[in-house]
Formats: C-alpha cells, structure tokens, sequence
C-alpha cells in the first residue's frame, strides 16, 4: 500500500506482486479530498478512518509513504507530519510495516530521473504495471509510485533501504504479497 | 487531559476541574521515555499506544496539546508532526475533542508571562493545583501546563480560543469535567 497525505488530499493506492517477474497489479487507487473540510481534526480524522478502512478492505503487508526533508516552511511540515502521523498511528494500529522513502528517490525508482514530472511518472506505471481501470488522477500517481519504488526495493537484491534485510527475509516466505 | 509528544519523551498528565472556584486536581502524569528506541515507528507506536492506555484508564473529557509555530528546521518539525499525529489519532479514534495552544499562551496561562522558565511554570502549577505526588519531572511540567491553559480556557468568560464557544457550553452542561 503507497499513501501519500497531505493537508487537503491524501493519494491511496494498492498493489498487488508476484514475484519478481511479473509485473505489478494496481487493485485500487484513491484521493481522499479535505479541501472543503475547515477543521483540521476532522481532516485528520477522515485520513485515519480512510486508512483503515483501505487497509480492512484490501489487508496490504507493508506501507509505504514519502520521506520528506525540505519543503516550504516549518509551520507546513508540522501540518504534513500529523497528517503522515495519523495515516501511520492506523498502519499501526494493524501491526502492518511502514517503510518511506525520499520523493527524489520515487521518482529515480520510476522514471530513472530525480526530476521527473508527475506526468512522465504515469505514462510509465503504466507501462511498468497492470493498470486496468482508467479512473487515476495525478493526485492517485504519486500515492502508486510510493507503492512501486517500495515493491522494486523488495525485488532487487541491491536494495539500500535499511530495513531491507527484513523486507527481503519477508518477501523470501511470501513470494506472493500484497503491498 | 495534557499531552507533549515529542521525538524521544511524551509528558502526559490528566487533571480533574470541578467548577471555576475549586482548584483542578491533578490525577496523574508522566513521562513516555523513547531515548533508547532507535526505529521512529516504534517510538510513533509507543506513543499511540500510551495515549490509547491513558485515555482508556482515565476517560479523559477532552485532550489539549501545544501548536508550534517556528521551531528548529522542517526535518524537526515533520518528526515532531508526525509525533502529535500519532497521539491525536488515538483521541480521534476515542472520539476526544482536541484542542491546542501556543507554547507562549500555555506560559503566559501558568505565571502571566510568555518567556518563563520550565522551573518558574512547575512552582506556579503547584501553587494553582492540587498536586498530590512528588513525582513529577520537569518532563511532565508541560503537559500539566497544557491541561492548566485549557482548564482555564474553560472557566474564563473571556476564552479566546477558537472552539471555545462550543468547548463553553460543554463545560455549562458538565461542571464537572476531567481534562
């Protein structure tokens, strides 16, 4: 499972793999949209049920979210934190693994450029996955491009991610995994 | 209930009101030490699950913590984000109504100025309120802090806060309130 939070939308996506071989399935992608919520507790509070709810309906083995070490100003990254926050507390709350990466990294993962536009990172999940519906938006891409980087540090035997050693154990025993 | 979440200790403490004329008790509080877990999600995890076990003993009414406005760097804020995050999920999920002050109106609460000293708040809060065990740290004196400024956002007609109206007619309806 990929989740991207944010403040006013909060990109989910699944996705199923089966070893390293075959290509990744994207089951389902979502956005929760916040933006006509006023109160920021009832928006932290639609993340954590939606969440959950994603997590009861489709039972993901690990999640994994975007690390982020710059961005606009302080008072921004603490609102980004407690909505990352919540999101995580319902991960935990399922004794599912979190694992994050960089934003810089996601792209690399996808596109093989740090810099790579929203639009260029779709065209290739779509390639690199099976897609099958048409419904994703820009705001879903980022929330499944979270999820593929993090199945493509399971399948590669160079993964740099630090808790890799577990991941790779894990992938070992279950070569058919829900992420 | 008070609580101050950070990256390696949460101070918590639970204070019962019983009217505006009666000094607030102080049932209990403490302090969540994480210096030693390296992973952030078990840290994020404990502090889910020490929020969840305190509300859960003590059936607080409501939960107030500390908004912060400037602080260290971004990297700082989003751990700190996602360290309140964590703890708000679990009043969330208890169906508490959050509340949060500025560190500068919970000092200014306490001893009437913005700039006191953790020692000057810790005399005062023993002056104000009925504190029966010795036992608290300076650690713990911030989240007693936050329960006393929300205590008081209560009682004053003058409750500047933005959900103080709703929070107003709570506490008419319940003089006799656990925070």
């Amino acid at each position: 499972m990929g989740i991207d939070p944010g403040t006013n939308f909060m990109g989910y996506a699944i996705i199923r793999t089966a070893g390293k071989n075959k290509k990744p399935q994207l089951l389902v992608s979502g956005v929760l949209d916040m933006e006509k919520l006023e109160d920021p507790y009832l928006k932290l509070q639609r993340i954590f049920q939606r969440t959950l709810q994603v997590i009861d309906s489709y039972h993901p083995d690990e999640l994994a979210i975007e690390s982020q070490f710059f961005g606009k100003n302080v008072q921004a990254m603490l609102k980004l934190g407690r909505a990352q926050g919540v999101a995580i507390a319902a991960a935990l709350q399922r004794e599912i693994p979190i694992f994050e990466y960089a934003p810089k990294k996601i792209k690399m993962s996808v596109t093989g450029s740090g810099t790579a536009s929203k639009e260029q990172i779709a065209l290739l999940l779509r390639k690199f996955m099976e897609i099958e519906t048409a419904s994703e938006t820009l705001d879903e891409t980022d929330a499944i491009a979270i999820a593929y980087c993090h199945h493509l540090q399971g399948s590669l035997p160079s993964a740099g991610n630090s808790k890799s050693r577990d991941w790779k154990d894990f992938v070992k025993k279950n070569p058919d995994k829900i992420v």
